[in-house]
């Protein structure tokens, strides 16, 4: 048997539902209104599911950023050059990026991994590691093409499996980042085939395009289905047809917490057309998914929908890198407090309602 | 001139323009597409502009909870009995509530004031300090008289202009919180007055009531109104005839926050009912206001857009005490690190837009 099934085969063995009553029970009897606290608690509960463990272990956090080139981008469907794939993860590893800046703020860690950039990166140095899975100098244009082989489309998400259980020692919550000029081309493509919504409903404007600009993504995109077919009972066949060596890793890092019973934030619409992948591959893998925050792009929240999840958070974000899931790991930060900290009605002798 | 009236004319002297500026010109440089970090990127201006400097200070937080008890609490409005106002001040200044545990998770601190609690607390010692300026123990029942004398109402938003003042030396950011069982009922009766919208549509379940107790809740804001008939052209006998001195204590926190050029994060219902007095007293103390969150309550929403104010947050959170404010903290910090961390197009050398 190999990595990916095996790893699909051991998601959901852990049984959580102990450790979430005893969360619940706990939170019951906190000194408030019942669960004043709304969705904080309720991500209390959740934690402590996922974990097994009650309190659940928070405190170590790594959000994996995956970067990738796309060769969609001879189609003209971003407003960055793809060069801007490099030089960003240049800036991940001196620590200038985004990521960098918000990932420090909530304490997480940030690994950077080569899936497929189009340019050396064997060797840079700096504030952060980068590991090298370079699968290939970047996808082939879908819409001339297949992205890449059945065979890479494995081999990107066994990466991140690999990179899960690399870290799983380091990290009680996973967080996922992507980065890849071009890549809500493939991922609205993804989101299209697996949640069977039209492309035009799921195609937005990415890094900023104009109205123009934006009706040549679109068709960009159905040129890329009608050219290749992807099965969508064959989350693999899509990826390999529309997808990206990145999207491809984050679907691994998805099933490699998952399988290893460790909470993963889900970032915006890239990170969520990998969730997709995974949940198609292994359905219980979305017991371990948080939905960081509702990104711009319109397919973000019909992907959400789709998996089942709902938002943390809503700030009008659209950068990616894993900056969203960043921003939700103080929410899991605050669970954790209100979970452990909250004395209990009895504990502070406070009368309950009548 | 007395010490509210020279507040109100000493709010809006600062120029906040220019530092708003800059952190404008820096955020549009950061290697991202054009404000892909959204309303993170909205908060870094408001808070350069609110403070006049650019980047602005956000350090040192504090969380100022008021607490009083209200004498509409005879009509039974609340499923909590009255002496858990002041069992929860115990439990504030033992450390053991939902403030604590929330602020405590944001390196903010928790400052207690007794504004009106009906029992003796002087004195009571634990994690946190109270500050005692109990103006009476509790409101008088708005459904049969005024809540209070014009001239307690003046001097509850006085106390809490002073309790800014004291706190100025050690706070960059300040918060608002409540507690005082049955203080749904009064503000709801506030929002009703001040932003001119029926009783029904912006009275709540409060602390979780049912159909029945919810009727009954909507006509006794009602019989409030119609006993006192409160002056919607003056906030000081809308305070005094429906309020509470919590909210007249939040709305000088609001106001004392402002003179000084300090943002203020405004919690939920009843901080919001406290923000409402503020604006009617001196409009441009909205201009310091952050929304922190959006409540469960219905008037919650009508009072925000009443502000002009956006919550950061939607959790389905219904506590107050201030931990919507501490929750939105975070967003804060993170606002901070993407405005001072984060790399420009020109120092990581990244290509921009074509």
């Amino acid at each position: 048997m190999n990595t990916l099934q095996e790893t699909i085969l051991s998601i959901g063995k852990i049984d959580g539902r102990q450790a979430g009553t005893l969360a619940r029970e706990r939170l019951d009897q906190l000194t408030m209104p019942y669960w004043a606290l709304g969705r904080i608690m309720d991500l209390a509960v959740d934690l402590a599911q996922m974990t097994g463990r009650c309190p659940p272990p928070v405190a170590r956090k790594n959000i994996v950023v995956m970067a990738a080139d796309h060769g969609v981008t001879e189609e003209n469907t971003s407003k960055y050059p793809r060069e801007v794939t490099a030089q960003m993860v240049h800036n991940f590893v001196a620590g200038g990026a985004g990521i960098n800046a918000l990932a420090g703020q909530v304490g997480a860690g940030v690994v950077v991994v080569d899936m497929g950039v189009d340019a050396p990166l064997d060797g840079i140095v700096g504030k952060q590691k980068i590991l090298s899975h370079k699968i290939g100098p970047g996808t082939g244009n879908m819409a001339r093409g297949p992205a890449m082989p059945r065979g890479d489309a494995i081999k990107s998400i066994e990466v991140g499996i690999e990179i899960a259980r690399q870290l799983d020692g380091s990290t009680d919550i996973f967080g996922t980042g992507d980065m890849g000029i071009g890549n809500t081309t493939p991922s609205s493509a993804i989101v299209s085939v697996l949640c069977d919504v039209s492309v035009d409903r799921v195609t937005g404007r990415g890094t900023g395009l104009d109205n123009d600009q934006l009706a040549h993504k679109k068709a960009v995109v159905k040129q890329a289905l009608q050219t290749n077919h992807p099965d969508a009972t064959d989350p693999i066949d899509v990826l390999a047809k529309v997808g990206g060596f990145e999207i491809g890793g984050i679907a691994g890092v998805i099933l490699g917490a998952a399988s290893l019973g460790k909470p993963v934030v889900v970032d915006g619409f890239i990170s969520t057309a990998g969730a997709l992948i995974a949940k198609h591959l292994a359905k219980d893998s979305v017991k371990f998914m948080i939905a960081a925050h509702k990104s711009v792009e319109p397919g973000h929240k019909i992907a959400l929908d789709h998996l089942g999840l709902r938002p943390l958070l809503d700030l009008e974000l659209r950068l990616g890198e894993g900056t969203g899931a960043a921003l939700a790991m103080n929410l899991i930060d605050a669970s954790y407090a209100v979970l452990t900290e909250i004395a209990t009605f009895e504990e502070a002798e406070v009368s309950q309602a009548g």
